[in-house]
This record gives C-alpha cells, structure tokens and sequence, in this order.
C-alpha cells in the first residue's frame, strides 16, 4: 500500500538576510535520502535579501493610473514594484496579472507583504530553480541526505477560486512525470496526460504550512521519485498558451 | 509537529455500473472519522454508469468542423459528446476548453478514454457534490466514522504545464479556508488569503493515485479540518473571471 508522510518543519527562528537556510532547516528536521524538502518562497526571499522598503520607491505614472482601477486599493508604489518585476500585464482590471521575468504568470508579480510588514515587500527569488539547487547541495552537505527541493509559493487560478501551492524552483527531481505512451488499466496507451508532480507535490505541503511561517518547510517522504528537473519545465511557453 | 499521511486504497475489483463504491472502499481500507477519503472521478462515474459507447453517437456539424482544428485530431463523435456536456466553449484551437453544465472550465468537458477503452466515453457525474455526499453517508453507515469525501479529476491549467488533481465535488469539509483578517507572524491582517484545500487535497492524493485505476480512492489523515462546503465553492463565478 502506496503511502506518503507530510512532515511539517517547525521551530526556526524568524529568518534575516543571509541566513544559512539550509543549517536552520537541517537543525530542525531528520531528513532522509529520497525526501523531497518543500521551502515557503518567503523565507527563501528573506534569506536572499529580496525585500524592498516602500519608502525607497517612487511610482510613475503608470504604477499610479493602474493601482486606481484596483479592488484592494494597493499603494502605487507597490504597483511599481510589480511593473518593475514584470515582463508584461496580462489583466489590470480589479487585479494586476503579470508575468514576471521568470515566466510565472501570477498576480502581482509574486510580490506581497505578509509577515513582512506593511512597510516592505518581499520579492521573488531571481532564480527559484538555483534557490533550491543550492540549499539541496547544501543539505547534502550538512546531513549527507539526497534530497529533492521545491521552493513554493501560493497563486490563484483562473476558473476556480482560492490559492493553491505551485512549485516555482525545483532541484533534485523532475518537475513533469511523462506517463504518454503507457498503458491505462484497459491496455491502452494514455494521451495528454503528463503529470504536473512538482505542483501537486507543492500543494500537498501546502496543507501542511498554512499562511504563516510557524512551518515554513514540509517533508515529504514515501514519493519514489527520481530525475532531474527544474521550474521552469512546469511554465507553459507563451507561444502554446491560449490563455496569454 | 504536525503531519499528514496519504494512504492509498488498492485492490478494488474494475468498477461496474451500480456497484456499491463505499462498500468496496470500506472493505480495502481502514477508516477512522477526521479522514478525507479522495476518490477518482473516473470510478464514481463508472459506478453511477456515466459512460457512453461511441457507436451510439451522431456528430453533428460543429463537432465535425470543430474537431477538424484539434490537435489530437479526436473523433467527431467525441467532440459532440462534449459539446453536449458543455454550456460554452472557451477555446477550439489546438484543444477544446469548455464550461461544463456545472461550471467547471476544464478541457473536453471532462470527457475522456482512459481506462475505459477506446470505444468508450467516461462523462464526468452528473452532481459531483451529491456523489461525493452519497459517498459519505454511505462510508459512515457501514464503518461508522465521520469522514470528508472529494471526488477529484485531473485539469490542465493556463499559463502552467501539466496537469493537476482538483476537487470536482466535496461533502463534509470546507472546500475554501478562508484566512482573511487573521493575523500574520508580523502581527498584521493577511489578505486576499482564502486557501482552496480541498484542490490542495485532491493535488496530494494525486501523488498515490497516479493515472491509472490501481489506487482509485486515498486517504488523507491528518489534516484537523471541518466544516461543510461544496465542490460549487470552487468555482469562481463567470461575472468574477478575468479568463471567461
């Protein structure tokens, strides 16, 4: 019987500006080889220092005519944040959808200010995907464990209300499980079915870390997964998307 | 430390027609009240006998002219059978993107061949939220405990590749959890926080389920939710939807 355990991380101290991540993690968890270790994109953007304070940013023009035209009312210089993060705005009516540089189409580029202050805004990493290779080496270095990371955050969806976890960086697993060609249970090969592991591993934690830091990363033990993989391989390329 | 387990159910027979799902999901596992028992939509609709042989189909105009653009290059009779389930269609290049008569905007209706064989059609439940609550009084009749039941599909997404495990019907927990003016770890009110769980459920059980019917149903103890709601909670209404 197929099982797997979701093992919140909890205990770690408010994280700063260079924090060692992965010590603090390590310090608080028994990781196993073969675990994938889900990490809260906040405390990621902490420790890499991606915080900016309001009052160094200044909104133009445009940054003030969107944030009128939205429902939460945002300060523009948020809304210039957001442009600054972003390659293009998808919708601006009610709220700011955005893709940012990376290629996640989200709302607000990523950029909030819970358990931040309302002072500042935390940011995306630059590069999720070497977030999480990085604090992988480092937890292999630290417990000797081979582990998979997912550095997640929350996004809404069109169609359906409420955020889910997505997977934004992935390290030490493949992002995508490519079942076409298999045979479903009547013998028959599946079709259009390509399994999006890193978003439902995501998710999953996601109903262990709740929207505070009290548990700020997830284990997840039992998966069997192997691979390579990044996060960017779960974005959608532009030129195959109806929906951009 | 808080920690979930997922626990696969295996061993059900192929399901017909009229079978008694929750007694062959009692009879493979061992339920305890708290549980979410997540159940692959394909068997609910097997059992509830929502299947259709293509023979038995006539395409229609806009199915043979619709079907001709899609890239799976699907048998006209299927694209009517999708249109039939439908009550809009979103997008017919490339793939067809439609919202189904409960509201649901997935691709083909929901509507699909695996596992069922290739002359042969599985149509999503006509009420996934009475299936799931059917389920429900019929798992405490027969074990006596109180469990959540979510009836799941896979969906694709915009903007993200892959697809993922989402709640079609619920009974007996809270679909969304809703989170706003509650506090964050730096003392102020979060917002634009309501948690779809039960797609953050169904996305976990993803993980033991797979894609074929060898683990059709998975246990997710652990979670301390409750409440009541409905798969329907999920589903962002047209008026509300920047992608409709």
């Amino acid at each position: 019987m197929k099982r797997v355990e979701l093992i919140g991380v909890e205990g770690l101290p408010e994280i700063r500006a260079g924090d060692d991540l992965g010590r603090l993690i390590a310090g608080h968890a028994s990781l196993q080889s073969g675990d994938v270790i889900v990490v809260a994109q906040k405390v990621v953007s902490k420790s890499e220092g991606r915080l900016v304070k309001l009052a160094s940013v200044t909104a133009g023009d445009e940054a003030v005519r969107l944030a009128s035209g939205l429902i939460a009312n945002p300060d523009p210089r948020m809304v210039q944040v957001v442009l600054d993060e972003s390659v293009r705005v998808l919708r601006s009516e009610r709220v700011l959808i955005t893709e940012t540089r990376h290629g996640y189409v989200c709302a607000n580029s990523g950029v909030d200010h819970s358990n931040v202050g309302s002072d500042t805004l935390a940011l995306l990493p630059v590069d999720p995907d070497a977030s999480a290779g990085r604090l992988r080496s480092r937890l292999a270095e630290l417990t000797g464990a081979q582990v998979g990371v997912i550095v997640s955050d929350t996004f809404g969806r069109p169609w359906r209300l409420g955020i889910v976890n997505v997977a934004l960086g992935v390290a030490g697993l493949s992002g995508l499980v490519d079942l076409r060609g298999t045979l479903d249970d009547v013998g028959e090969p599946l079709h259009a079915t390509v399994l999006a592991v890193a978003d439902d591993i995501a998710s999953s934690a996601g109903l262990v870390m709740g929207k505070t830091e009290r548990t700020p990363a997830v284990i997840v033990r039992g998966l069997e997964l192997g691979g390579t993989g990044s996060g960017r391989d779960l974005i959608r390329p532009a030129a195959e998307d109806l929906f951009r």
